[in-house]
Formats: structure tokens, C-alpha cells, sequence
């Protein structure tokens, strides 16, 4: 017997109401073999940062071939595409809103684009409002399945892409931004680990708002309890925390703030 | 190799509890191929309602003999029955509480209830407040797996009904209710959108609570934002929202608040 | 085809995140045949007597050689051990501090714990925060595709244990703690209902705080809405609750809060 196909879900659709329930009804009807997993359905709430960063952290976890539907989509009911994304032999179904950026940008941008348009991929009648039933869950559920990616729809040439995704890094200089903030307060950069091997980690500035970290811990409880600590995190980025707490309500900054690193760097 | 028994799972137990892996283990004992799908365990606590509404979203979107689950259940303890119910080729295992009364209408209220009192169907030792787990949950898992329906105990003749449930259609006007009010805060109503079809849309009046919204839209997003906005839905349904926002601060009113719609009639 | 292997998930780690997510890609990447069951990811956070206790309630109802993840782990990034254990035929893959001691003692103490050091069972590069994906899913998922218990580790002849677990039992008097409170505010006590036998039921007095309750219920709807009330739950310990409402603002204690039972003995 072949491995079960996998169609992964991550919504800010929330656990009150039926939507993912819905979604769900419609793979399994299109497949009842389709493995689903439920990544989250309580993503920030069309917080497309968020969103692109979470998808980069989980999506090769899982074997290629699978399915990762991502619906963030403060724009639906209007003009913009539904996408299907092939990169590194994983595939992506999401609005085309930006959230594959931080993804793609793994492959050094490689990746093809299709507009899903077959109507086979759809529900008849599709509404206006929850595209998350009518042709994002079916079209995942077909191509999990084996229906052909080049019979999706034409190649999208160009796709949104979220602009401050990717950190500035100068001579001396890197200039960055908070990318997510995780239920235990964590803040996540765009900074990448091997961005800071350059530094004497000792002597390694970290500015966020008004508070300045000097040095790199090796992980958020190197610290006293209570105060702001800079480490390389669990998905290879730069995190700010505060060892034992949240840094919330220390920080005071939303997804988006900048990070600005600076250290002596070495001989 | 056949397809898998599908169970789904809707509660109002949270998801802080082990009340629901617990429901979840006596479906594996009983037939580990079958394939659990959870679709809410944050149901509004004690809002038939909403749990009748949700259903009716979501069931048909399942392939047929799927056996659905559904547990809001104010009167565990008490007196109520427990009952396994067939429509349209859907199994629907729930308290006698109303729950499935939404969905048994799409029938014309054709189908068949049975009292769940076949005592191979439950675990041994049933508690006075846990019937998740040592009836619904078995007594589903064994419909799943080919247990005869006919056997799960005497046909109930009479089950509850929620009466809100459907709307007052007059001769120029239609009185109805809201049913679910969801994540988003929109405000679902129990008015299919066929019956707005003999109106001239842009004539039509949404009265709810203290507010009159002058005319049908195609979609929550064809308002200004913040403007009170009615449509039909992704279920079907008329429709109250505010253009990207939560209508929940400005209409001000709960599950169960009336709905009343009228306008000029077709030629 | 023989059943398939099944690996549950209750975890601290949230809805909001890709934390879970990136547990379940690792387990289905290293064999996507795994069942995997999500039982709670909002375990109240680093609360280790109701993760202990949450996992007494379910962890049997699952068929044998199920292998159960659990992780509420304030010392990721500490020197505390990940255990694998077996008791009973049922495995548990969690970090040693204390959680699994409400389950062994189910067993009167009797279990195998080993020390998960076979580097084999973890991912490369095993990060400093999360030993979730790094090194409890994979040694779950292959624990639950055959790999051989003996070979994960050297046995860990003394585990954590959590001291409040037990209730001391005197000749008239037994002295037990709040374990859990559950979400519709029900506090769980560790005092097993089998205890309660020795006493005339309706003689019984069980303190909390300042509060005494006079006599045991059937359930917690046996007293007038509003009053406080004491009965044997679903898990078969003590419970103590308001009837039709939640306990919690009435009590005001958490977990870990002394409950003292005396009453008439039976003649």
C-alpha cells in the first residue's frame, strides 16, 4: 500500500464555528484516504507576516508531496487569485496575498505558480466569501490525490511577496524585523542565525523599541528571571524573550517593529 | 480495501480538558480504522442554537454514512435520551435536546430517531455526567463500523425541536431570528436567501434591534468599512455584518435576537 | 492489515503557533501510517499536576502499545531528562518531571522508564527549546512503528515524582488536594470515589477553604443552581463543584488547594 496522501491546514478561521469542520467534509469526500492535519486554526487574525513565517517553520517537516493549505485572506470576496505553489517538491494552496514569501525565499525564490482556474478544482457555485470550501480545500484535495499541477491553471509570472521579510544586512549593520510573537511571548526575527556568526556573539548589540540586549544567550533561560535575553531559536532565527515570562508587556511592539543588531565582528 | 468509517466530533467541552481525547480513545478501542475529524470543541457552551446551525453546515459536506457527533448538552444528569438519528443517509448521534433540528428540515423533517439503549452500545458502568465518553462516543464508533442501525434501540416518535428555528414567512414580509453569531461577528439567521429572491434587492429593509439596513449586498465587504452590511452567505443564509469589523459592539444583541425582513415585491 | 500505530498529543504549547505542527510533520515524515490524535494543546501552562492528571483520564481508553506524547516542560533548556516509559503496555514519551506520577501509580508504582539517549530516536541537531520536535516526536513515532523499547535508553531507575498526588488516608479523616480544574470550572480532586465508601454518604463533610459541604450528590446537578456541591466524577475521584455554574469565582483556590473529607463511618 502507497503512503496516504497528506493535506496539512493552517486558518485564522478560529474553533468556534464550523468553517474548518466544512473544509474538511470536502477533502474527505473528494478523497477519504487524504491524511488531514490541523497545524492552527487561530493564526493572528490577517496577520500575513505571521502567517508566512509559521508556514516557513512546519511545511519540510513533513514529507514531500504534501498539500499545505494556508488561508490568511483579508482579502476574499475580492479580485485577488487562489494560488497553487510548487516549490522543492512540497505544494502550497493559499490566497495570493503574500504568505508563501518567507517559504520561497528558502528555494532562493525558486518555485512555480499556478492560478487555480480548472473549474474541475471547485465547488459549483462558489460563493463569495469562503473560497476555504469551495476551492481552496477541493483543488488541495485533487492534487493530493495525483490531479496534474500543470492542469491547475496558467502560471502566475508574479506573485505577492511580503516587502519586509528579509532583513537589510550592511558592512557592519543588520536591520531586521519581528516577524511573529508566539503564545509564550517570544518575539521571532527575520534574522537568521548565520547571520550573527560574523559577530563576537559577547559583544552583540540587539536594539528593539527602546531597550538594548547586549550579548547571545544560547537560549531564553540563560537570564535572571525577568530580563530581555537575545538567542538563536528553535526555528533558526533571531528570538527576543524575557527568561521566564512573557516579554509582551516588556516590549510593548507588534509584529512588524524593527531589530537592529550591530557587535564587533570577528578578527 | 474499503473506504474508512468517518466519525466528526463537535462539542462545547473546550480544549483545556481531556474530555475529548477521552471520547476519542473509546472510538480507537472500539475500531482503530476509523477516522476521527474534529470539527469544534469550542461550540458557545449551552447554545443549542448555535450547535443546531453549525451542523447544518457542515454534515452534507461528508460523504454519506459518515456518523457525526454532536454534544451541547445542558441536561446531562438528567432525564433527556440519548438518541442516534438517520437522515438522507447521514447518521446523527446527539442528546435529545433539538440540536438536530436545522438539519432534519432540509429533509421536510423526514428521518428516523432511535433511543440509544442497545447496552453492547455503551461502556460498562455509565457515569451520570460523562455520556461523551461511555455513550455517544461508542455507540458512534460502532454505527461507524457496521453495527445495525435498526438495533441501536426503539424509534423515538417524537424528538425535540427548537422552535426559533424557522423563520415567519408573510405575505410581503419575513420574520426570523439569529441562529449563530460567529468568530468573525457575523450575524447568521435561520432566512434562507431563496426566500429573499422574490424581493427587488435594493428595496429590501434588514430591521435588527434598533438598526435597518436599506438594501441587499453581494458580499460583507461591499460596504464601506465600519457601515452595517446584509447578504447571503456562505451557508445560504441572510446575512448581518459590519464591512471589516465584528458587528458584535454595534448590533449589540445575542443568539436567538429577532430579524425582520421586508421590501417590494417582484413584478 | 494490522492496526495501525497511534501516537496522542496533549501539549501546553497553544492554538496560536506551529509548535504542534511541526511535531506532527516530524512523526508523519519519519512513518505517515501513524494515527495521530490530538487530545489538548491548552493544558493550563507549565501546571504539571493537571497535565499528570489529565493523563490518568485517558491514557487506557486508547488501545495497548498506543504511545502517548506529553509535554508540559518548564525545564526545556535545563538538565532534566526525556523519558520514554512503559506501564501496562501503554508507552509515554514526556519530559521527567513528575507527570507521569498519577498514571504509574495507577499501576502501584510498577513501570520501566529509560532515559531517551539512543541519538538515533532524535532529530540532528537538537535544538536548546524545542525537544518537541526534536527529540519527543521522533522517538514517539518510532517507539509506535516498532522500534524496540530496550534500545531507546538506559532505564532511569528513579523518576520525578509529584508529592500531592496521594491523599493521606487517617482512620476517619483523608486529606487530598485540588489536581484540576476543569473548564466549566469543576474542581478534580485526587481523592478516588472507591475511598468514600467507608463513610454513611450522607453523613459526609468535605472542606474546602473556608466552604464545608454537607453530604455527597449523585451529580452535580443534584443541589439547587448556585450551590456548591460534592460528588464522585467521571474519573472516579471527588469532585467538588457549583450546580449549573462555574466554581470557580465561589472558591477562589487553584490547584494544589487542600480538600479534607471526614464523616460517620459505615457500622
Amino acid at each position: 500500500m502507497s503512503d496516504p496522501a497528506i493535506v496539512t491546514l493552517m486558518t485564522d478561521f478560529g474553533e468556534r464555528d464550523s468553517y474548518v469542520g466544512c473544509m474538511k467534509g470536502v477533502i474527505l469526500s473528494t478523497d477519504p484516504s487524504i491524511r488531514i492535519v490541523d497545524i492552527s486554526h487561530e493564526v493572528p487574525a490577517f496577520n500575513l507576516m505571521s502567517a508566512s513565517y509559521l508556514l516557513s517553520t512546519y511545511y519540510s517537516l513533513f514529507p514531500r508531496g504534501t498539500v499545505h493549505i494556508v488561508i490568511v485572506d483579508p482579502g476574499v470576496g475580492g479580485a485577488r487569485d487562489a494560488l497553487a505553489v510548487e516549490a522543492g517538491g512540497w505544494y502550497f494552496v493559499l490566497p495570493d496575498n503574500g504568505i508563501a514569501t518567507m517559504t520561497i525565499e528558502e528555494f532562493g525564490g525558486k518555485h512555480t505558480a499556478r492560478r487555480i482556474e480548472n473549474p474541475s478544482l471547485m465547488r459549483n457555485g462558489v460563493s463569495a466569501t469562503f473560497h476555504g470550501r469551495d476551492v481552496f480545500a477541493p483543488a488541495a484535495a485533487r492534487l493530493a490525490s495525483g490531479f496534474p499541477f500543470d492542469a491547475v491553471g496558467p502560471v502566475a509570472a508574479r506573485i505577492e511577496r511580503l516587502q519586509a521579510s528579509v532583513p537589510v544586512v550592511a558592512e557592519r549593520h543588520i536591520s531586521g524585523a519581528v516577524v511573529h510573537i508566539d503564545s509564550f511571548g517570544n518575539h521571532i526575527t527575520n534574522i537568521a542565525g548565520r547571520l550573527l556568526e560574523r559577530y563576537d556573539g559577547s559583544t552583540l548589540l540587539v536594539q528593539i523599541g527602546s531597550f538594548t540586549i547586549i550579548g547571545l544567550s544560547r537560549t531564553f533561560s540563560d537570564r535572571k528571571p525577568g530580563e530581555l535575553v537575545a538567542y538563536v531559536g528553535s526555528a533558526g532565527r533571531l528570538e527576543i524573550a524575557v527568561s521566564r515570562a512573557s516579554a509582551v508587556g516588556t516590549v510593548g511592539l507588534a509584529v512588524g517593529a524593527e531589530v537592529n543588531v550591530r557587535g564587533r565582528l570577528r578578527g
